[in-house]
Formats: C-alpha cells, sequence, structure tokens
C-alpha cells in the first residue's frame, strides 16, 4: 500500500502559517477540532515537520503527538526529544523514501512552508486540507514560500466552519 | 449615500494576483463570467487601480471599461490614455475622498496588490471578493504585500464554480 502523504494546516487569507516569530495566538477562536484534527490524527501513522515548527510544539506544555512517529527534518540534533521522534537530515527525497519504506499508510506533512514546499517539489503531496481563517496578517511564515513549484490541485470539497473560516480540502490534480 | 469599495480578483491558492511579468495566461480556464464579473461591473460607477495594472490592461487590444471613469494612482503621466480615465498621484486618502466627493456608490479596486494594501490601510475597503484559482504559481505579485495591515474580515459567501476554483466574498468584520 502506498504511502498517502497529507498535509493538514491553517492559514491566513494572506497564507500564512504564523507570525514572524512562530506564534499562533490569531487561531485561538479557530479550534483545530473544528477542522475534524482529532478524526485526522487517529489515522496518521507518522509525522513529518521541520524544524521550527517542531520547536514551537516542542515548547509547549505537553508533547500532543505521543504515540506517533515523528520525522523532524534537520541538521542539528534534537536536546531530549520525545520517544519516537528522530532527525534527519539531508535530502527531502531520501527521508520520504525512508519513511515509505516503514509502511507507513498516511504521513501528516504538519509543515512548516519549507517542508511542503519540498514535499511539493518532490510530487508527492497527495492531499492539502487547510483551515482559511478570515484574517489578514500582513507578516509571517508563507504556507508557499517563494519558490514552490507551480502546481495544479484539484477542489475536494469547501466547508465554511465556525467564525468564518473554510475547511477546504484538495487533492494533487 | 456613501461609498461602497469593492475588491474582485482572482488570486492563485498561493495569493498571487499575477506572474512576476505580470501577466494572467494561468486565468485562462477560469473566464471572469464564471465569478459574475459582468453584472459585478454593471453595479460599478468607477475603478481605481495601480500604474502595473492599468499598463498591463491598457496594452490589451481593446479598453475594456468604455464608460467608466478610472483612476490610475500613479506619479508619472499617462500617455494618450483612454476617455475618462485620470492619473492621480499621492496619498491615497486624498484619492478616495476626492473620488467619494464625486458620488459614486460602488468602486471596483480592482488591483495590484499595493491599491489593494492602501485601501485597506485606510479601512475603507467593504468587501473584498475573490475568485481562488486551484494553483499554486510558486512566484508573482502578491495580493497581500508584505506590510498589509492586519485586519479581520467576515465571511459573506463561498461557492465552488467550474474547474475547481472558488467564489469567495469577505466584507469587512
Amino acid at each position: 500500500m502506498r504511502t498517502f502523504w497529507h498535509c493538514h494546516i491553517a492559514v491566513s487569507l494572506d497564507g500564512r502559517i504564523a507570525r514572524p516569530d512562530g506564534s499562533f495566538d490569531w487561531l485561538e477562536p479557530y479550534p483545530a477540532e473544528e477542522f475534524g484534527i482529532e478524526a485526522f490524527l487517529a489515522e496518521v501513522d507518522a509525522i513529518l515537520m521541520g524544524r521550527g515548527t517542531y520547536d514551537v510544539v516542542r515548547g509547549a506544555a505537553d508533547w500532543p503527538y505521543a504515540g506517533k512517529d515523528v520525522v523532524v527534518v534537520t541538521n542539528r540534533p534534537l536536546q531530549e526529544a520525545p520517544d519516537r521522534v528522530t532527525a534527519r537530515g539531508g535530502d527531502i527525497a531520501a527521508i520520504a523514501a525512508e519513511m515509505e519504506a516503514r509502511g507507513y499508510r498516511r504521513v501528516w506533512v504538519e509543515g512548516g512552508g519549507q517542508v511542503i514546499r519540498q514535499v511539493l517539489a518532490i510530487g508527492k503531496l497527495d492531499r492539502l486540507e487547510m483551515a482559511v481563517i478570515p484574517r489578514v496578517l500582513g507578516a509571517g511564515i508563507p504556507l508557499f514560500p517563494q519558490g514552490t513549484p507551480e502546481t495544479a490541485l484539484r477542489l475536494v470539497s469547501c466547508v465554511p466552519r465556525a467564525g468564518g473560516a473554510l475547511h477546504v480540502i484538495y487533492d494533487r490534480a
């Protein structure tokens, strides 16, 4: 069975996934449960994330991904990483091949933008699921940084959620 | 009656309104008629646009806005401008006040990103209506350039259109 690479992420109306300092205060009125994150996580075997995302998540009170394999794309060692978290440097294609060889059915491409860009660039991203927040930030970390390869997607569904957010799903075209 | 400032624009999934050279080839499969542009234009008294947008539209075979007042935000004179097109330099607040004094009911804030940013910054943008195209460009002119003021919006409607585009309307929150 082929690995399904699934990005599930909240994004501002101007395509930012975090403020310049990595913070998410603007997401507080829009809980991830509204966008099916619990059912989604239950289907995920492994999580792929960049070092910036890891550092922000690791800095929170509790590690939210206990019981999941987590691969952090980084060239620097992790200090006191939680169980089942591993660091991998180098080429994203090699990292992806290694994860596929482990037989994962579904990998959450959590972020940030550079990891998503690289997964797109190697043609692996199967699904892009977004909570589109009705707020322009004006600055911050882009979901699609300059240099993301041009990519056509196929709209699967779009459902309005509380507070005027949109829950949008695109698949690879 | 107060002037209603209405932006109606097509945007890629990564928030680009044109390629780096200003071109729109990626919009060809998504005709503006799908997003109600004709009925919209019929309701518009005047159009506000930046110099880059003007130069692209002016370069096309026919001037599409005959019969509409058009204000181009620019500090350089226009050459052989079509009838009813005027150039205005300087402060966007002064330009907007002048247009309001003319009694326009609805102004199309056509673009580009710098004009939309400035209209947002002076708190005038009443409606943001977008054709969201299911394609990541990876480069180009952003709808919300860095430095756009943080702005909360209110979702009015979201309707899927042909080819997986989304027709989304936000109003000022």
